[in-house]
């Protein structure tokens, strides 16, 4: 349900890079759609997108979807068919830009993740503070791959600072599933 | 490398709950290898064990290792091998603690996790200050299935309070491996 400050989230399948920093269109891994719609639906987001152009790999998509929640998956597990029903799956950024500010009224600001350090940064308790007082939708985007392309950097509103983990912080090669878990619970979870 | 206070990590297949709340041992999933490994690289983690009494299911998941470890998986991607070097198989919790027990020449605290409330709960706080100043390594145990059986949580030191999500924080369903890069960043992410 919409609310004033929703927050949604999209996996971004196209464009993203590879190994050699080549934009490319990764497939749909079936664990994010498990993964990301159930951490997505405890952190209670207001939509879960999976961007992917390719059509065949969004009919298979769908048809994991309907499993859940029109299938048996969904009468076996109803705390799965409770996720599935935040996921939708759509062609490019801008459809997901698009059907938020239909269903909002207003333009969602966009905020980019990256495992590297951007221009653009904005710090987890300034968006967390974003996130309060804000009277617009956010929409956050994460990259498969190699991570979203240089172009898309460029057109949101700022990139989160990326996670820096324990030791010497040089390992930055989180599962985009992990990394989505983190984010959202350094957001949106509750004072600890 | 063991230090005086390293915090090991446990994924255990057996003994776990199933939806009925009985007693099983559940299969193991090959992404819980990558994510949990990358993760607990990302954290620093002095090693991530897979508990699970079943010969046959280790020796899949050895065969998956050496991939990465030995095969033409790392050569492709070092940063997965680099990964997969700190996951280690065992066949109990006993094991593990032994293991542990014998790398450190300490006894490790071992601390569970639950998506429920415990009688002898440890706030995030507390365990981050013990990380710090313990003279003794400890060992995270995160249950698969429907989680750890009431006999492994009365054995343990104390169980972790469970993650509050967004919302009302009703719905507590979140993927293992989205719990486990919660929790290390709640424990050992850096502040931000």
């Amino acid at each position: 349900m919409y609310t004033k400050n929703s927050v949604y989230l999209a996996l971004v399948h196209y464009p993203v890079l590879n190994q050699k920093g080549e934009i490319i269109s990764t497939s749909i891994t079936p664990f994010d759609l498990h993964d990301i719609a159930r951490t997505a639906k405890t952190y209670a987001l207001a939509g879960y997108f999976i961007v992917c152009p390719v059509e065949s790999q969004r009919v298979l998509a769908q048809r994991i979807m309907d499993h859940w929640l029109t299938g048996v998956g969904g009468e076996m597990n109803s705390t799965r068919r409770e996720a599935f029903q935040l996921v939708r799956l759509s062609e490019s950024i801008e459809d997901v830009r698009l059907t938020i500010s239909q269903e909002t009224d207003k333009s969602p600001r966009l905020i980019a993740t990256s495992a590297k350090k951007t221009a653009r940064s904005i710090a987890y308790k300034q968006l967390k503070q974003d996130f309060k007082e804000s009277d617009s939708p956010h929409l956050l985007l994460f990259g498969t791959g190699w991570g979203l392309t240089p172009e898309v950097l460029e057109q949101v509103e700022a990139t989160l600072e990326p996670i820096e983990g324990g030791g010497d912080g040089s390992y930055n090669h989180l599962p985009v599933r992990a990394a989505v878990a983190i984010i959202l619970d350094r957001l949106l979870g509750k004072d600890i």
